[in-house]
């Protein structure tokens, strides 16, 4: 009794180390956009021996983590991921934990983190995960649409980047017998043009027939969508129950895997970006 | 082939983006608290039936999660845990990370929900885990040993206080067959020495024999410890192997559930704190 | 020499120190505006007999002061001032001092101080300036041209709300011959179009004939202007020397005390602000 | 009326904006240091001809400025300048201006710019200041005594440095009849013993001699000092007035040109630092 006394005062005593937290609330009327990296994740991608140079399994389960962080946080009007890294831009209007950055990093790389090991089951199977893997976050802030969309083309302008070296590379590795070491040399210095020539030429890959996933990552965005559901009703005036067909509206997380550097996608979807005003 | 050009061209374009970036590198020589907090666990707790007032099984589990993120962080020095919440405290000289707040937050808080996962079926044997669980996560700093030692002090007294509150609490709904809404207007008011009454006179419990890790929660630390192993050896001039026994010192992390309000603690243990200097 | 040397070395040991400087740049691509208020001005006021409600020579030294940070800072893209305070507008894609806030704000309100002492006299003839004054600074964001113009409405609003009020309640005092008390509980509760008619009623002041400087505050703009100079000139071919007529374009500050709320002025003034892009 | 009366709505519509203002109060129990320097001094001492190489009435009037914000804050516990900067300790527990880094700058700098200019004619008499100086400053936060007292270090040594030179260097030109191309060459390289030696043997200076004002640069703390005042009195019984000496203990700013690298400054002054606890 004696100690959980003292232990009540002493709480209020020590209650003035709150005052040491700081306001970390991001600037209002800015896109607000968390992006998530795999850690050490070319260590895990050989741990578990993802395929090269992409591993479907893999970025499936990347891709429906980050539907798990859409689900819990709709103020996210979209994301996009390549690789192991993923990114989530929410709306400039954003009230959600009063805009505090710690709380938007750490929310969506936990839900993050712990849906990537909830779900691996569905992905690899019987391939265990043989370690808890880590994710690191961080937020940027992006004032106009100009700046969001060319965000977002850097994501992506580095997916098409990579994966088009990776995509020759592994070739050269796997198709060609090179070492490693003399890949990276052959490839040094070589344009986007040569690699795909190299593709055609030595493998007969033609490089544009390549996955769309692959080449261009995946986009989720919230789009509205008809259901047809049947429902059982019984009118008042009638004593037999019989089948209605509904359809209802509602909005779900949609997958793409186009450009989204150019204008068409975002012409495509007027909604995603707010409006910069008058 | 044109698209990648352009793509490649474009990266650079787009790289400006970066300078959006904010530097949130922690002022030096502080301590830097890393706090954890499950995310509607009240909810994820109902839903996985966890026992009342205390969860053996759940305590174990994020005391096990929390060893994984020092395993992965050598710069935690101690860590503190209780209910539903973590705080990892980084020493003062701390540079992982260059220090940055995002960089240490989201790894603690990534490593943590992703392990927690992981070591499910550890705790919970066969009860299935129904959803990803969420984990926020906050960073603070302390500049002097005082403060950090109020700081876990604070955690200390609120794990003691809301302990207390909650073991008379269930004792009045489990055992009293008193309603939660009677049981909470009842306990109003009441000081530390009256719930210690309630519970010895009306149930027959002696507070300070429940188990000290609901009582005082979980700290952990590392430590040094003097490990014997058997080596298998053949001299170069022996012919026959021979077993040796090898004394070996190793860094590990160990579980104390003892107060650290007072000063035994600190005097047992005076490698954790750093000096203030002169 | 002993202890010059030591301090060389010294010197070298100490500049750690400079790892506890933290990087203050503001977000870029938003406006930066720092506004500062008088400190205690009231009190100087007071002290120097400025006359009530407005004091002319005040906001002459004001302005003047203000004219004098434009021209050092010449990427302030506006001001606007009433009463002891400035605003002071940053354009978006300024670059200056590397964005960083402390020296913005520092600068804009050092050079405001000193010019503010430095040109008293021309304002305030043989009265003496007493002390020094000071003044407080700040800086804010703004990501948006609606933003931007909304904080200068706010403040252009307050000016026009505070300078309504002062108007009324100093012509009670001064000509009405009631104690200040006595206005205060007078006025409590009145609309703007009370006190209008107060004005008219007992004072036969139409208040918006009254000084626009007083009612709409000040604004400061760059503008250009056409200069005619004359310019004494040799051609190599003559022997005389002859009188020309050159004209020339620059760019000054210029001022204003029109309405900033509405549409006119930012259509008559289309340079001011940046497109926010598409 | 109309437009007031809009106004006065407006203001409510429009106040949002204030929630684009960030809290950048400095963390608790760190000393607040503000650092201000002048803005092309170089410049300012060409044209108003500063003596070389240390001018005593610009340094003169340094300090007075800074005794000017020493006695508008009281919780600047030392003040440390030389050359064209001056810096201001803020204790550890100050809570002025709830510890908001831009109000704690923008004070210091725009009470240390407006003396400046108003202090100008008791140090320089009838030479015209010909335009109002600028500072700039900045906020740094130091956690310990050890890191306060090795930031004060810092510049001090800094000075020791940098006299020790510039006093060689115009020796070299203004004694030596060197020019400034030829002085920089020459002491390219050049250790303290160097400098001492040149001093010594070409002009027949003994640096150690020369004033400590230049070669330590100014400390200003607050001490007691016993005061006597003449207090002329009449007792109630007494017909005549009488003079009485009564002896005052006040709180004064002190002026020190001394060593504060070594111990013995801060043995002297126990009171400056607080202690870091236990």
């Amino acid at each position: 009794a004696c100690l959980s006394t003292s232990a009540t005062m002493a709480k209020s005593k020590f209650e003035y180390v709150r005052n040491f937290e700081t306001d970390d609330s991001c600037l209002r009327n800015c896109y607000i956009v968390v992006r998530l990296d795999g850690r050490n994740f070319h260590k895990f991608a050989e741990h578990h021996t993802f395929l090269k140079p992409n591993d479907g399994r893999a970025l499936g389960l990347m891709t429906h983590s980050a539907r798990c962080v859409m689900a819990e946080l709709e103020d996210v009007v979209i994301a996009y991921g390549q690789s192991d890294e993923f990114s989530f831009v929410f709306k400039k209007t954003s009230t959600l934990f009063k805009r505090r950055a710690s709380k938007l990093m750490t929310h969506v790389v936990s839900q993050f983190s712990s849906s990537y090991v909830f779900y691996w089951r569905e992905f690899f199977g019987d391939q265990p995960l043989l370690y808890p893997p880590g994710f690191d976050g961080r937020v940027v802030l992006y004032p106009s649409n100009r700046n969001l969309r060319d965000y977002l083309s850097w994501r992506q302008a580095d997916c098409i980047f990579t994966n088009l070296y990776n995509t020759v590379f592994w070739a050269l590795v796997q198709k060609g017998g090179l070492t490693s070491a003399v890949s990276v040399v052959l490839l040094k210095g070589t344009l986007a043009a040569d690699k795909n020539e190299i593709l055609f030429s030595e493998f007969n890959v033609n490089y544009n027939n390549e996955s769309a996933v692959h080449r261009k990552g995946t986009i989720l965005i919230w789009e509205r969508q008809e259901e047809t559901v049947k429902k059982r009703t019984k009118s008042p005036r009638e004593e037999k129950e019989t089948d209605a067909t509904v359809t209802r509206s509602r909005r779900r997380v949609q997958e793409h895997h186009c450009d989204i550097i150019g204008e068409q996608f975002w012409q495509e979807h007027p909604d995603i970006l707010e409006q910069d005003g008058p």
